[in-house]
């Protein structure tokens, strides 16, 4: 009896669902980084052979094993939803490419690394990781643009005075910019002045509002992504559980309204009572 | 018929909201900027001149906009209410003085980098970013204050002592006063130690110290900063939204005071109904 | 009369609570501090002499308070269930191990620089702050997973670019990761920038998207361990004291459950109350 | 008419209180900053005379302005009850030793120039600073502790280990902490490193396991300093206005407090109510 199309991705879905195949694939991502880090050290000819032989096998595995993901879902555009996947496709597809001749060897080296990036696909608490980082990018966006704004003018201020002085490190903008960088760093900044300073004195201007400028703008982002993250878990909190103290006060307020409503049709009945003993409130008011 | 004064204030009006047209006053700053970076390479006077061109024609179509954003408003007055409106003109008509002569040119290529500052004043998120800034300002004083005045004091003790050891380091307060913004950076501040070191074996006392204070105070400006912000983040959240946790807070806090003069009223209501079957009272108290 | 072990175990007690017991202990181990920092200054062999002495009291008097310890348990599981109590055990049985021998010594004398952090088992508030570091750590293990992912990567790209150009530096994966901590840290990372810009001009995107993803996940990092920090000590002030605006929010939030009970017993009295003077609640509904 | 010794008093508090006197004071501090920067720089000896007779001016207008102030107190022990008042009291007289031997000049100026500190004990914002300043000390006191325990144990086992290999660095346990001083500030630290690893190949161990340990101490002591200053600026806006999120939850757990007092009163009237009219109850139940 031949196995229908359904229950062989059943099969396959029961395969990858398996806690040893996921053990498994984990440990030959490591067996794959392992290798690449290995091959950084001298060996002689024989066990680099065995190297070579592994990496083929890895290949093998990790294209055997994207195939049984592909095969466990109904169709391809499923499988191609998930950004993971696709990450993992681009990854494996990539280290196929046959790199025998001596020029792309370096770049078939280079594919193997990023299999070690498997791993944050893998392992959901890096997958989680990963995904705050992507969401703390776009607040990022306009910080670093005036970063860079602040960044240029420096730079193009720097290349026109200290261009002369120096050009390896103030030849055009962009070496500028690179040597900002540097000064941003606190690496061997002092130096970097020092040189300007023999020929305009007043250049410790310079460097110095540009440290206090890019200083200032590093910790306004920083500031920004603690209250961003801090705002975010305080409301993850207070959705999820309705625990916390968030969560304590969403609760007090739905209850304050409740119990609003309640002694509103109380006060109604107690309204509708008074009046009939008749007489009596007539003497207060 | 000819156009009166107001209508052609309403055309610049239209031109000035037009999103095409501040699309292209930004495509243009980011030329300028691309010139003025551009103009630090090496390149054949031919290319030269064309920048040259490019340079004027910026020039020239930044003061149409201006003039049109100018001609916009009412009047004079209204349009430089406007920090940013009086920033624009400032930076537009800077780079208008002829600088032809070589004395003055770089002058007029500084004016002209200052150019790319206008991107802040014309994207709004920059100039929200820019006005954050200009807040956390008036709060840094006082703490900057007695920064300086603890640079001073040890600047002051430091060219007394060192001088003689180092005058290029320590030569009188001013360069003392670099020299620890140096140490206080970290940037090879072991060299300058072990030179006084060297005389004073006790120096190390005068470093040390200096790091701990200037770290305490640079800690306490940063703390400062972010308790700032974060108030300001939470009572701008508080009015605007009635939304978040401040918000909620707040709504409980009325409704709970409306609760109270409503449970005030049934008291009262009750009170007066309870003396009606009279001789139970008494008896109580 | 003999001693019956239990009260031979009481006074072990009463010697072990005993204040004064506590504070010699602790002058004993500075003691043996300072014996361990006097003994890396040149001395003449008889102060030497004084030194061994010394270090072999101390070593006696930590095996007798350990005994006394041990001693005032009713058992020997009972005292190794404590960790701080292994932790103590293990110091002083290792400076036990005799080590006259030339090649032993400074084993020895490294496994009694350790009882020096028996100061941090003896006294409450530094052991509060080392049990706040161990609870930190759990939640530090998958950032970094990450930041070391992170390493091996551009390690393993630095060995095989770089590797030919400074094998000092990206000789093999080790060297490169620890080149890259020296990166991290900007220690000259300058200098070994401008070396491999040398031969590929574009190396410079290795360096800056290294330091800034590594900016980034230690960023993270820290901004979670504050996070951590502020929402345990949140949650300890609100269980223990019930003081704090967390612990308000929480008592209100049970009162207003209480009142809501109360409500709804009233509500329920009135309304039995109301159909009394009948006719009157038929007509409105 | 003679002065009455009381009139007299209140002369001198009105002298003391006058903002004129207060703005002149502050003139002659910084005049007196101005003079100990200006001696910094060479002059020839007729600026030096009169730079002279500026700093004897300035000490005896210090010593008039402390005299009023102690006249203006009703006795001496109200005036140096104030932290402050003994502060300037010391800086005054310590200024008022006669210095005029070579050997004591050095002494005389450096005492001169803890003069500038009376800006801090005048501007009541630097006051303020300094106060927040001085109550954070005790908080990092055991954290101090910990961190000179670890820096200690490094030390001495840096010493043992690479006291031979650079006894500049190396050489003792007070020598060795300094050098550890300058790897936490990351100031060079892998020519420390790569010198010890010549021979100890595994000496990375130390220093990462160093720079990680201080890190997360130091990270430690900032979020401590953070939260402990958050905490108790949370708590003064709560008492002092009773507005913000914190003073808005007291007052509704007070408010709470009060209309359950009120229900409580209230259901009992309902209860006293209810069984009145007779007969009705039993039927329910």
């Amino acid at each position: 009896m031949p196995l229908s199309a359904r229950s062989l991705r059943e099969r396959f879905v029961l395969i990858r669902e398996n806690k040893l195949f996921e053990t498994f694939v984990i440990v030959v991502i490591v067996l794959s980084a392992l290798v690449i880090g290995a091959k950084t050290y001298p060996f002689n000819p024989t066990v680099f052979q065995i190297f070579v032989i592994l990496d083929w096998g890895i290949t093998l595995f990790f294209l055997t094993e994207i195939l049984i993901r592909m095969l466990a879902e109904p169709n391809l555009k499923a499988f191609f939803k998930k950004g993971w996947n696709l990450f993992d496709f681009l990854i494996v597809t990539a280290s196929l490419i046959p790199v025998d001749e001596s020029e792309m060897a370096l770049l078939g080296r280079l594919l193997r690394i990023f299999r070690v990036l498997r791993l944050v696909s893998l392992i959901p608490e890096l997958r989680v990781l990963m995904n705050a980082f992507m969401q703390a990018i776009p607040r990022m966006g306009y910080v670093s643009l005036l970063m860079f704004i602040i960044f240029y003018i420096y730079a193009a201020i720097g290349s026109i005075f200290f261009g002369k002085i120096n050009p390896d490190l103030w030849g055009n903008i962009a070496i500028s910019m690179l040597t900002l960088f540097r000064v941003a760093t606190f690496e061997d900044w002092t130096d970097v002045m020092y040189e300007t300073m023999a020929e305009y004195p007043l250049s410790w201007v310079f460097y110095l509002s540009f440290i206090f400028i890019v200083a200032f703008v590093f910790l306004n982002m920083m500031i920004g992504i603690v209250l961003e993250t801090m705002q975010s878990e305080h409301e993850k909190l207070y959705r999820e559980t309705g625990q916390g103290e968030a969560g304590e006060v969403h609760w007090i307020k739905q209850h304050t309204a409740e119990m609003e409503r309640r002694l509103e049709r109380m006060e109604q009945l107690l309204i509708r009572l008074g009046p009939q003993p008749d007489g009596q409130r007539k003497d207060d008011s």
